[in-house]
């Protein structure tokens, strides 16, 4: 079997199973009052050089409408790339929880630029006419493979906060882009002029662990009643800290992401050397869409592979491969031999 | 110690704990598309004797605003009673979610009856001059650790049904409202008029596991869509239908909450002999409401009892016990000596 | 004919109906950019005697939901009487626009008094638990018919403050508040320390014409797309700027509500004296609850009176009897002859 | 002075102006229960060929979020053009009421075609990853001034309705459509698989009257709820209801939309002959939008001409030109010797 459908098919890693069967070790209180989570927080903080506040969640849609909706306005719109999950693929949640608007900019490799988000702000309609511009939101790594730079994410936050934006993250996949770039998390986030985050775990390694990461401790002080209203805050939180607890020992996120980007290296290297695949563009996290011809795709269907078809182009196909902590070096190199 | 606070304190049964190390080996589908998700629906069907249409989330709230919403209607109206849950302790969650108005009908002990439902349809506007009665919801077991039998929810649920409201369950715990009453699931719900119901697993040794169970399976087709988009859809969904599968192993959940309520019995049996606590309600599941002096509250608490207050009344307040599947009988009868 | 049953059965007022007729003349910008618009604003902070910044509506349903949107915070909770059209009235418009619960107070006369809010406010959960309380609101007149003074508004104001919430006032009466009280607009809200506020127009002579008015210019600036978001913007604005700018000549609003204030206390005089109705309050604007025979009721219904009835009770039903500026003395006594 | 800027810069005709005054007389019954509403509800089944249901509001956007509220999904999207109101001008109303996401398919003249409209609907996601295709909207007079035929309304519909959409239309300027096309009320709607409507009557003479008509009587039983809720339903409705008295006599409504339609034309001959303007498409209702150079754009507005710039495109201007019932042809003249 080759599993190369999502990150999301894997299970849990060691490090989260093992701080799972520590947590369920009597009894806690519920809510968050529980030492665990006070904990864990502080490893957030460690992570990201500055105190922070963290509100837990178990999916990444959750997490992205509640930041919204802390930082969304009356008729407001939110800027982000045409494949952001958060616009694509979330049922609509972040208009009806926020009331807001997604404007969905065209990108070539699921990145905004500057040229692109400048465009993008300069087709709105003029202040008067319409709500104000109320967020911009960057997934790093995108949704297409490819990540934001530290500089990158600088660029775009500036171009955004002056046209009164916030600025969030939807790091569904942060890990992966944080060992991709080399960059630290702050430089990625507070320091580049992020407000607040979306900090996926599940992806990674753990099994229903998302967070909201706020960079000044007392923004948005809604978030922990949206959250609750929302049906968002567990009673048993201290298993969603246990799994963060499990995914920051001993560097153990990074690990994972760092093995995760390195399969899916593999994959290019070996795709972008076979005539049976062709790349439209070079990622550098988990994520890879070659394009290949749809006996290509059956016969790799046919011999094991599980992937998700992107689109149907005629004869042939743009098939998404996921690799994940899980991903072997044998499972590659059988999917390349497959390929041929 | 002693901890009585909320069966919300403790950890994971043995079963679910067991179950959830079974569900992380090797990949699977996400968001429900299972083996195992599918095999747990079938024991939620045997459980309630007719195929059954099931969503998991991860928590009651959830569970709670997602049915009111499948069942809404705008301008709707929701009878419950003035103690329920969805009214008082989920910061407007229905509201916000349907647009509906919570109508909070006074009882004794968190009851409704034939009579008192009567009363509140009575005092509701004309027809013409206010939405329409979209749900009756009733808590079983209810908050104040009372319980209805079948025969009662038959007759609330005839009521309710004859003013064109949809009937719902909230069961956060219904496995106590199940053993109490020795009425069977399918008897307590769509046998006595019931459409849908927040099943929960959370309170009785499951760590995030809400169901909604909707008993015409192709009654309320836009659940999924509607939870997908609240953010309560998990990709990793399995481990939600894990927990069940620990839960419903052997009977277990009838098991835990057999002992959750014989372990309240006994208490109820001590404080009733006691002259050091009154209590004003007999309840049958596993929740206790003594009043207590606040003397007796405070030597309570430095001998090592976790409880919360309830309601304070000058010298004396309302405690809260409740148990669960891991309250132990010297927990009991340590409490029991304390309070003399 | 005579005419009880809404101050809204009624049309317009003679100023009311020329002030339209002069704003067909030509063209003007839409959406308010119009100068009729501004000079009434204009009109609205002389009446206030500070400046104020006003949004027209064309309901009152409209004003109090946006007013309550303007200062919602998410799961926040909203006092008000048991009787305020907010919470009974406006089919849960308040709950669907601002995802608030409504916490109504009982009260005997329509009326809050401090010692009620504080009451109120004490049964609210521990504020852990809840979402804030968000908004005072204070119908003025009552729904009862009864009045605040311009002392009492301060005093409930601030207990409203010192919870941190905002004050709202209901005017749909409001100019038979001023009329019956003899304080100023300015006393009776902002110098209270009411925060924004439904002024009514439709009920005392106008045909569709509420404003919203902020008394802090600056304050809640989402109001203005609060408003378009919600349809209630109009295009040509203008026409409900005329309607008060014929409501405000030559106090043409104060009189029309003393008229019907006088006609309502003739009414409640000769009620009072009669041995065929009972008023279980005394009411000061222009609206009157007296009890009567069931038979009474018909016949005076067979003579021509028209009215609502409010609530039967066996044998008898409390009607309710209301004057505007339309009424005359001969429908009055014609009325009362009835009664006998 | 050459008043182009909006057709909602204009007043009301007199045939509205007589029919307010004749409502204005006596007392009604509130809240649409009045015989006025009775007998226009009638005059609209005759204008339609069958018997209708209307639902009189005050403003466009309050219909559209209405019409869709009515039809709408949890989740769901409707398909509309890139022009269309209730994508870009209505300050997210749309989404805000409904959860749902407006998709807007580019269009060459504000349009749909059935290829476009197919294109559309091939670039959505999997049905299974989504919500429910819940309504197409059709703008009829367009926002760019063309229209669709009876013959086009059909084949767009039919293909919406395949897909499980209802179809709804935005007939801010239906006059203008039924004028310019001379296909019948009927044809260009419910017989051509219209489910419900927007029927302005603003743009065209009334002050403030839009009415929601459903076609199938019994359909959408919600929407008067959702209409009070919202706060549109007003409680002196008779005075909507006599704007449509006066728009309906004697075919007012058809005589001053064909006047703004041959104003319009006149126009369009006029600056096609014009080395001034240039017209990038042909309208046949009543709007134009030349492009002309920012110098004759100057000019215009020094010579006392009122519109609104549409686009600026270097030393270019896009301006749009709306005529109305009150445009004179002396109007029109002087703008075009103006342009040269």
């Amino acid at each position: 079997m080759m599993p190369f459908a999502s990150d999301n098919w894997s299970g849990v890693t060691p490090e989260v199973a093992a701080a799972l069967g520590r947590a369920n070790a009597g009894h806690a209180p519920a809510y968050g009052d529980d030492a665990l989570t006070a904990t864990v927080v502080e490893r957030f903080s460690e992570v990201f050089e500055r105190r922070v506040r963290v509100h837990f969640v178990t999916s990444g849609t959750a997490a992205n409408v509640l930041c919204l909706q802390a930082v969304g306005r009356p008729g407001g719109l939110v800027l982000c790339t045409e494949q952001a999950h958060l616009h694509a693929d979330e049922y609509n949640g972040p208009e009806y929880f926020t009331g807001m608007k997604t404007v969905p900019i065209p990108t070539a490799d699921a990145r905004l630029t500057p040229a692109s988000l400048t465009e993008g702000l300069s087709r709105l309609l003029p202040a008067s006419q319409r709500g104000p511009v109320a967020a911009l939101s960057l997934t790093n790594a995108t949704e297409h493979g490819t990540v934001y730079s530290a500089a990158e994410v600088t660029e775009l936050a500036a171009i955004a906060r002056a046209h009164g934006a916030a600025v969030h993250v939807d790091g569904a996949r942060f890990a992966n882009a944080v060992a991709a770039t080399g960059d630290s998390p702050a430089d990625l986030t507070w320091r580049a002029g992020v407000d607040l985050m979306s900090f996926g775990g599940t992806k990674n390694g753990c099994w229903a662990a998302e967070a909201i990461v706020v960079f000044e401790p007392d923004a948005y002080p809604d978030l922990s009643v949206l959250r609750q209203r929302a049906g968002h805050g567990l009673s048993k939180q201290r298993f969603i800290a246990a799994q963060y607890d499990g995914y920051f020992t001993d560097d153990a996120w990074l690990r994972t992401a760092s093995h995760a980007n390195a399969m899916a290296a593999r994959l290019q290297e070996g795709l972008t050397a076979s005539p049976g695949a062709r790349l439209e563009w070079r990622t550098r996290s988990n994520e890879l869409f070659p394009t290949v011809s749809a006996a290509t795709a059956a016969r790799l269907r046919a011999g094991g592979a599980t992937f998700h078809t992107w689109e149907e182009r005629g004869d042939e196909v743009v098939i998404r491969l996921v690799t994940s902590f899980a991903t072997t070096a044998q499972e590659v190199e059988e999917l390349l031999a497959l390929i041929g």
